[in-house]
C-alpha cells in the first residue's frame, strides 16, 4: 500500500515532443504484463545520465556509460523488467550488446546510440532473446502520446505497487516546453547518483556539456534524497533527455536567462517522481520529510538526515506512531560523533520535542502521538553550527517489509 | 527466541577472587524483577574501559570518562536497566553522580572511584532515589560466588531474552587465573568500541597502561565483531577488570611471555559473550558468521561485513533461508565502490555460490537452499586484493524484529 498515492492517468501527462514509447511483454518472468519498454528519441536529442555508485554495476550500466562516452547523440532506450543483468560477466555484456544491436537495426541507428536497462532479481542470465523476439511488434507501435508514456511507466516496474509518472508544462520565452518523467524503485533503495530507473525527457535545447551539469544537479535535489533500506541498487540509472523539438533556441549556459525556470521545472517533477517512490517503499505505511538545517555542509547535513532515514529503530517505532525521541537522538548522535549536542533542537512536525539536546520542556507525550498519527509525517533537526540544511524523503519500516523481501523470489 | 543459546547457570560460572556482586529490584520500569547492581572492588584492582562513538553520550558515560581520567582505582560499580539516563542534562550527570556517591558512602571510598552505568529508554529522567534507596540492602548482600554473578547477568538486562556470562579458566606460571564476564544488548547494536554493557573481570594483575591498551584490543576482537541492527547505542560501554587477586606477579607488558596466553583467553570468554549476544539480537531467528577475506586491510574487511550484515535485504534473506546471492554482491560492491568485482568469490557455508565476480557455474540453488536452512549459518566473501581478514557476527531480520521495535515502549 503505497502512501496516499495514486498512479497517473494519461490525463495527468504530456506527450515531449521527440519522443516516442511502446511496451510489451517479453515473458522474462513468469507473467503476462508488460516487461519491455522501447522509446525513441528523435536525430538531435541530447541524453546525459547518471548511474550507480556500487562496484558490481550492472552490463546495461556499463554499456550506458560506454555509448554515453562515445555519443550524446542517443536514438533510443530498451529497458526490461524482472532480471538485473547484473553479475552476469561477459555473457550479461553480450546480452545487453545484442538488444541494442537490435534496436539499432530496427530503428537504423548505430548500436551505440542505443541506452539498455535492466532492473529485477541480481545474478540470474537475462534472456536476452525473448526482449529481442518482441522489439519489432514494439518498433511498429511507437507513439508519443501520454497513454504510451502511461503504459510505459507500468512495463518497467518490479514490486513497484503503483506505477510513477509526473509532467509540467513551462512557457520559455512566450514558447511552450514540455517535461514529462516517469520512475521505478521501491526496495533496495538508497540511490548514490540516480534512483534505480527514472527518466525525465523535455522538449527544450539543452546543449550536450550544460545537460551533463545539469543531471547531477536535477538528481542531487530529487533521486538522491530518497532512500528506502540504505541499500543501493546495482542498476540505479536516472537519464535527462532533451529533445529540442520547440522553437526554443539551445541552452548552452547555466547564465542563460532561460535556465533558472527550465532546471526549478525539472527538478520539480524529479522531486515528485522521487517522493513517490518513497511513498510506495516496500511496506511502507508512512511517508517521511526529513529536514536537517543548521549544518556545517550540505554534505553533513545529507550524513544526519540518511542516518535517521536508515535506522531500523527510527522506522519502526515510526511504523507504531511511537514518538520514540531517544531514537532519532541516536542516529543524529551517531551520524556527527563530534558534535555539540547542547545546541541540537528537534521537532516532530510544529511541536518542539528536544530543546538543547533534552527533552523539551514543553513537550508533552500526548503531543508527539498526535502529529505522528497521519500517513505523512515530518521532523526537523537543527544542528545550530551552520546554515546549510537538506531535506530527505523516505518511509518506515513495517511487518510488510520484512515479508516482502522475505519472499520477494518465491 | 535466541538462537541455540541457553542462559548459564552459576555451575557455568567462576567467581573472581576481589568481585563481589549484588544485584536489586528498585522498580525504575513497571517491573518487579532486579534492575540494579552493584559491584564492589577489592583495593588493587585496575579497571579500563572503551565507550560509546556516539555524540549523545549517556551521563553515566559521560561520568565514567570522567572518574577513570581521575583513577585507576575504581572501587565500585553501579549499573541499572530500564532507564538509559541519555539526552538528560544537567540533571542526568546530577542523578549519575548521586547514585555514586551514595555508593561511596556505603563502601567507604571516594565517588571518583565508583563507575555508573544505564540502559534502557532515552531522554526520560533517571529516577536516582529509587536506586539510591536500594543500594544499603544490596552492600549487605555482596557476595562473590558464581550464583551472585549469574544474578548480575540477570539485572542488567532489558530486552534481552537470555542473560549472558561466561567464565574461563586458565593457568600462568601454575597458578590458576580465573575470568568472568557479562553482557546484555539485543538491539540498537552495532558497537562503537564496545557493547551497550559488557564487563570481563579476572583476578590477574595487569598494569593500568597495558589493561587500557588491552581493553581496546579485547572489544576489536568481540563485541566490535557484532552487530544486531547498525544502530549505535548511546550508552555502550565494556570495561576489563584485573583484580590482581592471585600469587601471579603484575603483568606490566605486551612482552611479558605471560601476556599471549591471557589475552587469547580474555579475547575467548568476550567473543563468546559477543556471539551471545548476536544469538539474542532481537526477533533473531538464524545466527550469522559473515568472513571476509583477501581484503586491502582489516578497516576494508571490517567495512565489507559490516555492510552485509547491516543490509535489511540480506537480512530478510537469511530470515526466508532464502540463497538471494544477489543482494550480498550488492552489499559488497556498496561497501567498496572502486572493486575489481571480476576477482570476488564468495561460499555460502562450503558452496561456492559466486566466483570471479559472477554466479558460480557448479553452484545449484538446491545446495543454496540447504545451507542457509539452518538456525546457524555462514558465508564468506574473498575480495582477493591482500591479506587482511575479519570475522563478524550477526542476525537476521523478522517479523519479531518489527514487532519487537513498534512496541518496545508500551
Amino acid at each position: 500500500m503505497a502512501v496516499n498515492l495514486a498512479s497517473p492517468t494519461p490525463d495527468d501527462l504530456l506527450a515531449v515532443p521527440g519522443v516516442t514509447l511502446a511496451a510489451a511483454a517479453a515473458g522474462i518472468k513468469k507473467w503476462t504484463r508488460n516487461d519491455v519498454l522501447l522509446v525513441q528519441l528523435a536525430p538531435g536529442a541530447r541524453v546525459a545520465g547518471v548511474f550507480t555508485q556500487n562496484a558490481f554495476a550492472a552490463a546495461p550500466v556499463q554499456l550506458c556509460r560506454q555509448h554515453l562516452r562515445q555519443t550524446h547523440d542517443i536514438r533510443a532506450l530498451v529497458v526490461n523488467a524482472g532480471n538485473a543483468n547484473c553479475g552476469t560477466g561477459a555473457a550479461g555484456l553480450k546480452a545487453a550488446r545484442s538488444t541494442c544491436e537490435a534496436v539499432a537495426t530496427l530503428l537504423a541507428c548505430d548500436a551505440t546510440q542505443v541506452l539498455p536497462f535492466s532492473t529485477g532479481v541480481i545474478l540470474e542470465h537475462l534472456p536476452a532473446e525473448k526482449i529481442v523476439a518482441v522489439l519489432p511488434d514494439a518498433a511498429a507501435r511507437l507513439d508519443g502520446s501520454p497513454q504510451a508514456w502511461d503504459q510505459a511507466a507500468q512495463a518497467i516496474m518490479t514490486t513497484d505497487t503503483i506505477h510513477k509518472a509526473a509532467s509540467k508544462k513551462i512557457e520559455l520565452n512566450g514558447t511552450a516546453v514540455h517535461i514529462t518523467g516517469m520512475a521505478k524503485g521501491v526496495g533496495m533503495l538508497e540511490p548514490n547518483m540516480a534512483t534505480m530507473l527514472a527518466y525525465l525527457a523535455t522538449d527544450a535545447a539543452i546543449a550536450p556539456a550544460l545537460l551533463q551539469t545539469l543531471v547531477k544537479e536535477v538528481a542531487d535535489a530529487s533521486f538522491n534524497r530518497v532512500t528506502v533500506d540504505g541499500d543501493t541498487s546495482t542498476n540505479d540509472s536516472f537519464l535527462l533527455i532533451a529533445t529540442g523539438q520547440t522553437a526554443v533556441a539551445e541552452i548552452v549556459s547555466a547564465d542563460d536567462a532561460r535556465f533558472p525556470a527550465l532546471r526549478a521545472a525539472l527538478i520539480d517533477v524529479a522531486a515528485d517522481l522521487a517522493q513517490r517512490i518513497a511513498r510506495d517503499g516496500e511496506g511502507a505505511t508512512k511517508f517521511v520529510t526529513i529536514n536537517v538545517t543548521g549544518a556545517s555542509t550540505v554534505e553533513e547535513a545529507h550524513s544526519v538526515a540518511k542516518k535517521i532515514a536508515n535506522s531500523p529503530l527510527v522506522k519502526t517505532a515510526l511504523f507504531a506512531s511511537d514518538p520514540n525521541l531517544g531514537r532519532v537522538l541516536m542516529a543524529v548522535g551517531n551520524a556527527l560523533p563530534a558534535l555539540d549536542t547542547s545546541k541540537v533542537n528537534i521537532w516532530f512536525a510544529d511541536v518542539l520535542v528536544v530543546e538543547n539536546g533534552g527533552r523539551a520542556g514543553s513537550y508533552r507525550e500526548e503531543d508527539g502521538q498526535r502529529v505522528l498519527a497521519p500517513a505523512e509525517i515530518s521532523m526537523r533537526v537543527d544542528l545550530a553550527r551552520g546554515t546549510a540544511q537538506t531535506t530527505v524523503w523516505t518511509c518506515d519500516f513495517s511487518y510488510d517489509y520484512v515479508k516482502i523481501n522475505a519472499e520477494y523470489r518465491t
